[in-house]
């Protein structure tokens, strides 16, 4: 499938009609602009994620002030300044992430993966548009050279302008940015050239869906070297055990090596790149990611042999979220998770 | 301080003003009612749970349909039909259980501690009016006698009516059901008779900080016998690592076993019994548990040495959230959360 050609119109969030209670709101310079859809449709004044996938509930935040507002070639970008979590990002009406737990997101999809390798060389970011991942690879003195395929611009650039703490992943001369869709980028990557590939895109629901499905994986494992892994989003736990129990049997028919999931806290349920304009879902406090190894030598992903030297990467900012324990504790599963999950994976 | 005589006026939710937005729902019996204030002050339809302690976030909950509304000489209580979270209790317009999730924090306030020393006979519940705690500490067979002092006998009413796989724990034998002041019912406790204390209360907040603190903690460890253990709901590490920082400042004084901090996902941020009528606050899809011992047998919390045979209890249901490896991986802390934490305690 050419992603850019799937229709997200009905997996659009239902918005309320605008009535009275929508009002203006401020930019950083005073102007009184009219307020993004997304705001208005449950109270003046809050922001409020709502999808089709979790029609029962909502997750609010205190707006602010509105910093940005644009509509990208895929999607509506919002930049807002919440009460309680710093600056916010939104797209097409769903937080991507906030400044205040984005850590935890980005900590672990990047060291879960690349701290279960020794050495990581060369390392592919699909999405990650907003720079948090390549911050946290560069942490890796190993690592030579990270390609990203992040499909929109416009998330690159609104990063480096407001979430400058994020964006700095951008400014190490290991990155290779490529503006483009990243189902192509991968079925183009030579065979066995990457020892990582860290899929930071949007939820595995509607259209999406694909890029949790065997042909989608079927690229990554062949893009990978013998004994390469794979981390991607992989839902919450507490609300789609049905969709993770289907990845996990995907993801155990293609990767030959090692096949685990993990999770972990983030209040917010960021993501990062929701590359192709479909919904995300409400995560329930908490977000799960797969974790695969390709046919070489064994990864034990629950035991990392590549610790972080925090010292090394002094410029990116201490680690605030991951630490060795945290890393192997990712991998203990709630009873009702672990039953499902275990009988599917090894 | 007795707590009956706190004043909770002054932490009272600001409830936004009846508007024409309020709207009728249905009770069980299709009556036509007027629906709760907490539920009027966002949207119709929605409960919001909002608190001075998170101005800036709610949490809201679509409601289907109204099943309970009472007030009793502590607090107001709700249940509600939830469209996601099964039947949700609310007391004072903060949500204390739903049927969903109650799992995971009755399961680990309880088993973490109960699981941490071999063969506890007597426990004391502090709060918990629903039963969710005395369900999961009658699994273990080595219990012979638990005490319960829950201050609001709505709640266990309440509970026995709508919530019955939780309220099941009220039907075992060996239970001895207060209703009082948990405070004055531990000063009177004969001193080291308890092997283990759960405190499933309020938050240390305001007038119920007492309860965090050292007066409170030294009638608890007077009360058990060496070597016992207390577990406390202490928290979210995302929201409130200040008070969190004093609590094990306090514990570290107070007893002298081991003293450290846990925490586990818990997606509606369920408190089971708001014990003095005091304001919940946000917690960010998850809790944390102070676990302290006192001097003699040496406990370590991180390694149980009690495992559950879950086939013992079948009555109450499989365990569906706690095992031995989430129990040792509730005590693996973020770095932010570690170093702060780590200054304090052992």
């Amino acid at each position: 499938m050419d992603a850019k050609e799937a229709s997200a119109t009905d997996l659009k969030r239902p918005r309320e009609e605008d009535d009275n209670t929508a009002a203006s709101m401020e930019t950083e310079n005073g102007d009184q602009i009219k307020e993004p859809a997304c705001f208005s449709s449950v109270i003046p004044g809050w922001f409020s994620e709502m999808s089709p996938m979790w029609p029962g509930e909502a997750h609010s935040l205190k707006v602010e002030k509105v910093l940005f507002q644009g509509k990208s070639d895929y999607q509506d970008v919002v930049v807002f300044q919440s009460a309680t979590y710093g600056k916010v990002l939104v797209l097409d009406g769903v937080i991507q992430l906030t400044e205040r737990d984005e850590c935890a997101y980005q900590e672990m999809i990047t060291h879960l993966p690349l701290c279960s390798i020794p050495n990581p060389k060369k390392v592919l970011v699909i999405g990650g548009g907003d720079g948090g991942v390549l911050r946290e690879v560069a942490r890796h003195p190993s690592v030579e050279h990270i390609d990203m395929c992040e499909i929109d611009k416009m998330v690159v650039d609104v990063s480096k302008q407001f979430f400058p703490n994020v964006a700095i992943g951008f400014e190490d001369p290991r990155v290779n940015l490529v503006i483009g869709d990243g189902v192509a980028f991968l079925k183009n990557a030579a065979e066995g050239s990457y020892d990582a590939v860290i899929v930071d895109s949007s939820d595995p629901i509607g259209p999406a869906k694909e890029l949790f499905e065997k042909p989608f994986f079927q690229s990554v494992a062949r893009a990978l070297r013998p004994g390469g892994v794979v981390c991607t989003q992989a839902e919450s736990l507490w609300l789609h055990m049905d969709i993770i129990e289907d990845i996990v049997a995907n993801c155990r028919e293609i990767f030959k090596g090692s096949v685990n999931y993990a999770w972990t806290s983030v209040p917010t349920y960021p993501r990062h790149l929701n590359l192709y304009q479909f919904m995300v879902v409400y995560c329930s406090g908490v977000i799960g990611f797969m974790l695969c190894s390709t046919e070489g030598p064994e990864v034990d992903f629950k035991n990392p042999v590549n610790p972080i030297d925090d010292s090394s990467s002094k410029s990116n900012g201490p680690l605030k979220f991951y630490n060795a324990e945290i890393h192997s504790a990712a991998f203990c599963l709630p009873s009702f998770a672990k039953k499902v999950i275990e009988s599917k994976a090894n």
